[in-house]
């Protein structure tokens, strides 16, 4: 098998036809049909590249090569579900430049060419986007311990099927844990112009945005849409827009770039066309790359919510569901990834993520090397994202050196 | 069987039990398994008094008394759906007023008490409600010639199941029109506070109030919730908050129930955590007694329209998708319900309805009479809707004084 750059090239055109939209993007919403033949390319591609394919119990798909008996393994990865009308770049590239950097370090030390330490493991991990069964990030929170495997594979969609039953068509081993895992890398598209507007060809993440995410539940009161007197309603769906509203305005108060706000996901109850609405559920999130800031619009959204719940005439519970800080990824992998781009020729800089991605998990358990290439104007959850050719086939040499220095021990694994 | 004021409250609270709520309501969606055991019941009740029970190819059952043979019929009815977590009182009141109403008066026919002119039907509109199957007032709408039949009969609900199919257990004969109608009366719970104000017993419906109905579609475009920059975003949730506070706001240039407006139905494109939405399609309704006052408010949100498209950079049509002015119940039906009140010693005023009923579709080909009993603080569409005895019984001795001048002919009919 070849595994140039024009190969990576052609394999990710076809790759990208599996679960194609009109509008140039995928839809691979996790263990449907379109993802489960995602799975089974993927599957195809390893072995045809002599690794063995496994799936653990909660359905992370591995590509397992072993040089060094029963030594753990370097992880290198991604995920192959999607948003719905995704770009074809989210998850998908990482997967496909990890597993040609994997393939290119094996077919090294077949050769003699280099001398491992360690083994290493291709992983599509399952479930990363969340949209159709939450949380995100499901396979990796799993393998990482962060989330129960009885509570994933019970979680269900918005037409009651489980993870469990989801995962018969996908692929899983209710029997497998996944390898020892003793080192993490993962390339990503940026999903944002930080890259872009600096001329950078590559980012070193040594940061997580600090971000405050919330369910909100405005309560009101059933009551008609036509007779019943303005002032005698209690509207829910008012009182969540002027939560949403109040959520963009409170970006105002900072600088571009310090504060993101975002209300996406929304449910009425009981959505009928001449009942007013008795309780509105949604998400709110807040991210900054600044603590300081993220305590201060907080606290303003927060100051917002009385004057909500009057004008509206109804009560808003903020409950916090997920939060965290500036969360660093390893020093010496960011270095150490820095001198791989220099042998390369590329420009590099440190940059933070904003998203989450399944290297964030895996940085709490191992030492965890997360790299960016841009993203054409930042555009990412749509059809339209991109990545140019020659920053994607970098995007693959960047992985593939630092696979061969994660696999030498260059790095301390366990 | 005993028609009297006590036989009602019993049959009326045993009908109250079918599909009943924790909460004192009823939620029981047309052809809903609770939709379908009412209309058993109400078509045991029909039986019992006498009455031939059929279905028309719109699911609309009626209870036929065939005096004058040959003759067309006074309808006399409401519809027994709900919206979901409903009151008790609203169409079901009305479909058991009328029973009892229809039932008194073939009494007196058969007793030679009075001469009929018409024979009379009771009837249980199909789906008035329209949370279940949109439009709403279908079976009415068909009855009317206002809607073709195929198109309600193929019209599907949430989860894709058709009307027709809904009404395989519900009830209905494709072959049958209905009787012939030559006049109609209807009585329904105020939904609104006008009566209970003013310590008055009945309402005399003479007009509706005008309304202007839209479907609004948000266009946005999809990005990431989290690393997309603030003013990169086409944010559709956005721009459909600040339309639903700018519909509310626009009532605060009128007096107190000179203008209703409301946004209740509402679905999110992809309505999912970490994607900005795409797209945004709800409802928005204004409504008020005065035309002039409902075109200036018209006018007023359109001009808020370009103001909420900047801020949220996305585009806002605003489909009309009905709309009627002040529409008139015939004058002769009003003084003939007023002259039953006098005799019954009940106080009457004369009102407008907010609410669509069936009876606005009926008046358009038969003159109808729409009567109101007070609401307790005019609580609608919600489980603690109340009408207080005394004013339910004096209803249903207005529906039968109202039927019987109906019946013998004092005013025109076909």
């Amino acid at each position: 098998m070849t595994l140039s750059s024009e190969a990576f090239l052609t394999d990710f055109a076809a790759l990208s036809d599996i679960g194609a939209t009109p509008g140039g993007g995928v839809e691979r919403q996790a263990a449907s049909p379109a993802d489960c033949l995602t799975r089974r390319w993927l599957a195809a591609w390893l072995i045809r590249n002599d690794f063995e394919v496994r799936f653990d119990r909660i359905g992370n798909q591995f590509g397992l090569a072993e040089f060094v008996p029963g030594a753990p393994f370097v992880l290198v990865g991604s995920h192959l579900d999607s948003q719905p009308l995704a770009g074809r770049f989210d998850g998908a590239y990482g997967v496909l430049a990890a597993a040609f950097a994997a393939a290119r370090v094996a077919s090294a030390v077949r050769d003699g060419d280099i001398k491992p330490r360690y083994n290493v493991a291709v992983v599509n991990w399952f479930n990363e986007e969340g949209s159709r069964f939450q949380p995100s990030m499901m396979g990796s929170s799993v393998f990482t311990g962060k989330l129960d495997i009885e509570v994933a594979l019970a979680t269900v969609d918005q037409h009651g099927i489980n993870v469990e039953d989801a995962l018969d068509e996908a692929g899983r081993d209710g029997n497998y844990d996944g390898p020892d895992a003793a080192l993490y890398a993962e390339i990503h598209i940026e999903q944002g112009r930080a890259l872009e507007n600096d001329g950078i060809s590559v980012g070193l993440v040594h940061q997580t945005w600090a971000a405050n995410k919330y369910n909100v539940v405005v309560h009101g009161d059933q009551s008609h849409t036509g007779s019943t007197l303005m002032q005698d309603r209690h509207d829910a769906l008012l009182g969540a827009a002027l939560a949403i509203a109040a959520a963009r305005e409170v970006c105002e108060n900072f600088a571009p770039g310090q504060l993101h706000s975002s209300v996406s996901q929304l449910h009425v109850l009981p959505n009928s066309p001449v009942v007013v609405a008795r309780e509105v559920r949604m998400n709110l999130d807040l991210r900054s790359p600044d603590e300081g800031v993220l305590a201060r619009a907080t606290k303003l959204l927060q100051e917002r919510l009385p004057g909500i719940e009057a004008a509206a005439r109804v009560t808003v519970d903020m409950i916090a569901s997920h939060s965290w800080g500036l969360l660093s990824y390893q020093e010496e992998g960011v270095q150490m990834a820095a001198k791989v781009a220099d042998e390369l020729g590329l420009s590099h800089e440190r940059v933070m993520t904003v998203a989450g991605h399944d290297s964030t998990n895996m940085k709490d358990i191992v030492p965890t090397v997360m790299l960016f290439v841009p993203s054409v104007e930042g555009i990412s959850h749509n059809e339209l994202e991109f990545t140019k050719d020659e920053d994607s086939v970098n995007g693959v040499d960047m992985m593939t050196g630092v696979t061969r220095r994660l696999v030498v021990g260059e790095i301390g694994g366990s």
